[in-house]
């Protein structure tokens, strides 16, 4: 693992060969300029290598003789090998010392890798539907069995007895039987043990057998196309929900579901984008639609009616009653999907109304359900929902966060796409900030980990204070009067791909500490109702449509998640949308996840009397009670 | 039981108290000239009331001197009490004792009443389809339940566990339980074991529940409308099957069915006038279309393939290989069928290309499959299948008899509906008809029992010889040379409801005997094959769409049935409409159909050495070999 070390802090840092030198700059705290996103316009990341060698992309903003000299643009630097770089204008973050403590606290929010989540949860590939090839024996005189009695005997050697078929087969049974010559592959569905036969192949295509897993977010749709022989991901692809411009928020939707034609509305218009999604995810795997036997759709309760057009509407009123948790196998056409008629769509059992599919999902893939240890679950959307337990018990709230972690409510929030912002420094006395953004493209918005960071950064650079004001008197530009109040600007009109300054306002930091102050007394609240505090909790699972990975840190330091051993927070990425993949590849997680949902006890935050206060409370970076984050206090005190 | 004793012949006959005098004098092979089929406007039946009394419908036909005198036509009459008449201008049928003889042997074709059925195989009305009423516990703060569990908790406490629900009914199931304020009913459908949700009332609708039963008849088709609760028979329809117009028999429309868009015309014309049969006997019945959550259809097993509009063309292509002969149930929307979404067709099931679910459903309905008795099954229709067996072996076979039997290919065939004529005698000396229509209305055609018959009559009157030959050189106006050849006039235009005479052809006559011969060479074939005569028979059931009964001792004259013990005959009616009906009421029923459809051993008449020259020997009245039926050699022998 090659070593930079960065002059004159002399801070070194441990990084992977090919690492860009600016993002190994971010990773160890070392503050250069850096406004373009990393994608080598602003020509702002001067770098001078003083020993060992880069991988360096050329670029004219650079002159001859400043490149004889050893000058480079960090962004456009590979580490290969140890280097030694120097920081020409010296610009200090601030006291490392501290810094490091916090970070310390919180260690780096890792991201757990596919290989990881499959391991913490074991699921062998092996959905509910499979193909399996058969050759029939062919009719004779004396053998002249009816086409369908004759696959049912064979499929009874292969152990299918029982099996019902869909009418939509027996319609051309016999054509496929006779094109294949009677050698075909059978798409059988096993559900609680019973068989259905769903599709017939007149050739061997058990190699070819598709799902679609869908997240179905309130504000971001997530699809993935998986390899149902190998279990891998092909492709994915992901958008705003559409419903959007029908509501921001899962009330919003409801109210507008009742009026007329209204969950019509609201069901085309998710549906719709899923099916572009698909098409978009299935052409970047080289698959086709037909392929397709399975798809699982993980989503709030809300989400998950509206998706299947089914009136939302008892869950907004008192006592709050979902019509379904706990949906059966629904043929995909009826839900307007494209995809084979053979097709089953798997929409992920939830436990209440407001603790849907998609929470069900991320306890599945997080095995804190199978785990002896005391286990915290949350994930951040536009609603936070919160599960503890382990595999004795599990207890699970919700609360209203917005939109605004995923980008939404957001004057220029983003999803994490190309462009996006995912990471934010800000030089603590000059308040230029250093930006990366995903891909090292032309910064488009900011997405919610770059948000996160970003207020967590304006706060230690003080440009904010604990109540998100913007200080208007420091000496930079990057603080103004906007349209619509106080902003910072993150990147200038010049160095973005969009037309105008990214700038984050006022409004778009109350909406922020809004949400976090909701999920972290969503998670108190919780914690105080099983009688622990966040010290008991022995490992924690962060997960979240934020981007690529969380800086643990600075969801400590805005106080989103409870000051704790950082070693104990793993982040697992969208766990919605990864409970989708694991029950699209394994019957058995399936089960699991009716389990799993019968088993959650809920909490109604709405009738909880402490949940007002604790969310009141939280209404500051990070808190009212600053005791409770003792990292934030020294370092706010300016404490070593 | 009131006598009627007719002079001169001093024929006494018991008959049921408001018999009809001409269907008294008809049971006693008591001549009278009767021509307009008992519509008392041809004035021939004159009769003398020598003792006793009779209602009368007043007639002009008779003058005010004869009626005082007694006069009276005998099909205007009503039998109240003994009495006695005397027939004016007598009319000998020829040697009584012969025929006597003839029908000792016979006896009169008894039709079993629906009671009598139901008493052979004694099924409780289960359907398949049941409605239960609940009250389900409203929602609370406390307990708040998705609506769906709610409903399932409930459900387990009446017993049906482990329940799956239909897409559908998931749509509104939340509106439903609110709109009955959570008292509602719920159709549950049990296939085995299973128990799938498949409709939901807002209100206590158990007294509701209705089956339409359909017979797909190459040749007609039947709907009756049942009501699940009582199990009671609540209208009826019938009509020729529309798929006449594209070939009269199975192979006809196997070929068309091949042609461009052959399939779905086919299953059109059916669908579109099962729709109509449907419409029609729901409003005799007084009931409506949403009422119905069973549909169940009985036919041969290329009628169920083009019902279904599956593909019958491996049926005709040796080795003769239907798609399925066990159904699943279907829902009924697929099909095209207008009833609601929740019902489902049921289709009987069939043991192999040529022994369908019609005959399966008859042999459910005669109850032979768990009769200790050695047991003849004949179901006459387009095709005649054959089943001999009882509760420990069935062996069956069918042959091609053409739709003869059922009025089709034949002039002035007719189904028997209002004023076809089902009964008729022939003078023997003048060759003058007698004749009963159905319901005594004026003549339109003949049915299938009046063929038969006429066929029968048209032989011992000797207006036609064993070969079917119309003799022509009679004293009557009766014979004649008409369009198509030598025809018989059983009615004169102006009798008939219909503006021309009403003949029976010599190409009628070849149709008819082909067809018996047919039917017989199947029954002998079958009879040799398992090793035995038709006097081991212990009992027989004969089925088909004749009309309301057939008369065994003509059935045995023309060669249709070999001569036996007519006191061991039973005649069953409609035996697929039947069977579909049992199916209908009962879920017990519906499973022993599928237990009898696997248990028949099928006999392939095709490949049967025997059976074409059995045919062949058969294509004589009664038969080339005379001495098969001794009582018709003495009868044409003329002896006593």
């Amino acid at each position: 693992m090659p070593k930079v070390n960065f002059l004159p802090d002399n801070v070194t840092v441990d990084v992977s060969k090919d690492e860009n030198l600016l993002r190994a700059a971010m990773q160890g705290e070392v503050h250069i300029s850096a406004t373009c996103g990393g994608v080598g316009t602003c020509g702002k990341c001067r770098v001078v290598l003083e020993k060992g060698e880069l991988e360096t992309t050329d670029t004219e903003l650079l002159t001859d003789e400043e490149k004889k000299k050893g000058y480079r643009l960090a962004c456009l630097c590979k580490v290969k090998s140890d280097a030694e770089l120097r920081i020409p204008v010296e610009a200090r973050r601030g006291e490392r010392a501290v810094l490091d403590r916090l970070r310390e606290a919180a260690a780096f929010g890792v991201m757990l890798s596919t290989e990881d989540i499959h391991a913490l949860v074991d699921f062998k590939v092996d959905p509910l539907i499979q193909k399996v090839y058969v050759e029939v024996e062919k009719p004779s005189l004396s053998n002249n069995t009816d086409d369908l009695s004759r696959l049912e005997q064979t499929l009874k050697k292969k152990g299918y007895e029982d099996l019902s078929i869909d009418y939509d087969i027996l319609v051309d049974l016999a054509e496929k039987l006779r094109e294949g010559d009677f050698k075909i592959t059978v798409s059988i569905m096993t559900l609680d043990n019973n068989h259905t036969i769903v599709r017939i192949d007149s050739s061997d295509t058990t190699k070819s057998n598709l799902a679609l897993a869908f997240d179905i977010g309130t504000t971001t749709l997530y699809a993935e196309v998986i390899d149902l022989i190998s279990g891998d991901i092909l492709g994915k692809a992901s958008d705003y929900n559409p419903q959007i411009s029908f509501g921001e928020d899962v009330i919003t939707r409801i109210v507008f579901s009742v009026k007329e034609n209204g969950l019509k509305k609201l069901q085309k218009a998710v549906i719709g984008d899923f099916n572009k999604l698909a098409k978009e995810a299935l052409e970047k795997s080289g698959r086709k639609i037909e392929e397709v036997s399975i798809i699982t759709a993980a989503g709030n309760t809300t989400m998950a009616h509206l998706f299947l057009g089914i009136s939302p509407k008892n869950i907004r009123q008192e006592p709050y009653i979902p019509t379904v948790t706990h949906w059966p196998a629904i043929k995909t056409s009826k839900v307007g999907l494209k995809s084979p008629k053979s097709s089953r769509t798997f929409v992920l059992p939830g436990r209440a109304s407001y603790v849907g599919g998609d929470v069900t999902a991320g306890v599945l893939a997080s095995g804190m359900y199978k785990s002896d240890k005391l286990t915290l679950y949350l994930d951040v959307g536009t609603n936070g929902e919160i599960v503890l337990g382990n595999k004795e018990w599990l207890m699970a709230c919700s609360c209203s966060a917005g939109p605004a972690f995923e980008g939404g409510t957001i004057q220029h929030g983003c999803r994490a796409t190309l462009g996006a912002i995912e990471q934010v420094r800000l030089n603590w006395e000059d308040h230029e900030p250093m930006i990366l953004t995903i891909g090292q493209a032309k910064p488009i918005g900011i997405c919610g980990s770059g948000l996160i960071t970003a207020l967590a950064e304006l706060f230690l650079a003080k440009v904010i204070n604990p109540r998100g004001k913007i200080n208007l008197n420091l000496e930079t530009k990057r603080t103004r009067k906007g349209k619509s109040g106080a902003e910072y600007v993150l990147v200038n009109k010049e160095d973005a791909k969009i037309d105008r300054d990214i700038v984050i306002t006022e409004v778009d930091i109350d909406n922020l500490i809004r949400a976090k102050a909701a999920v972290y007394a969503g998670i108190t609240t919780l914690l105080d109702n099983a009688g622990i505090t966040i010290d008991d909790v022995e490992q924690a699972y962060i997960a979240g449509g934020f981007g690529n990975y969380l800086e643990l840190d600075k969801a400590m330091l805005i106080g989103l998640f409870p000051e704790t051993d950082g070693s104990k927070v793993k982040f697992l990425g969208n766990g919605s949308l990864l409970g989708a993949r694991l029950a699209a590849i394994s019957a058995k997680a399936h089960k699991e996840l009716n389990d799993i949902a019968r088993r959650m006890t809920y909490i109604e935050l709405s009738v909880d009397p402490t949940f007002m206060d604790r969310y009141m409370a939280a209404l500051f970076l990070p808190h009212t009670d600053v005791k409770l984050f003792p990292t934030v206090k020294k370092l706010m005190e300016g404490g070593g």
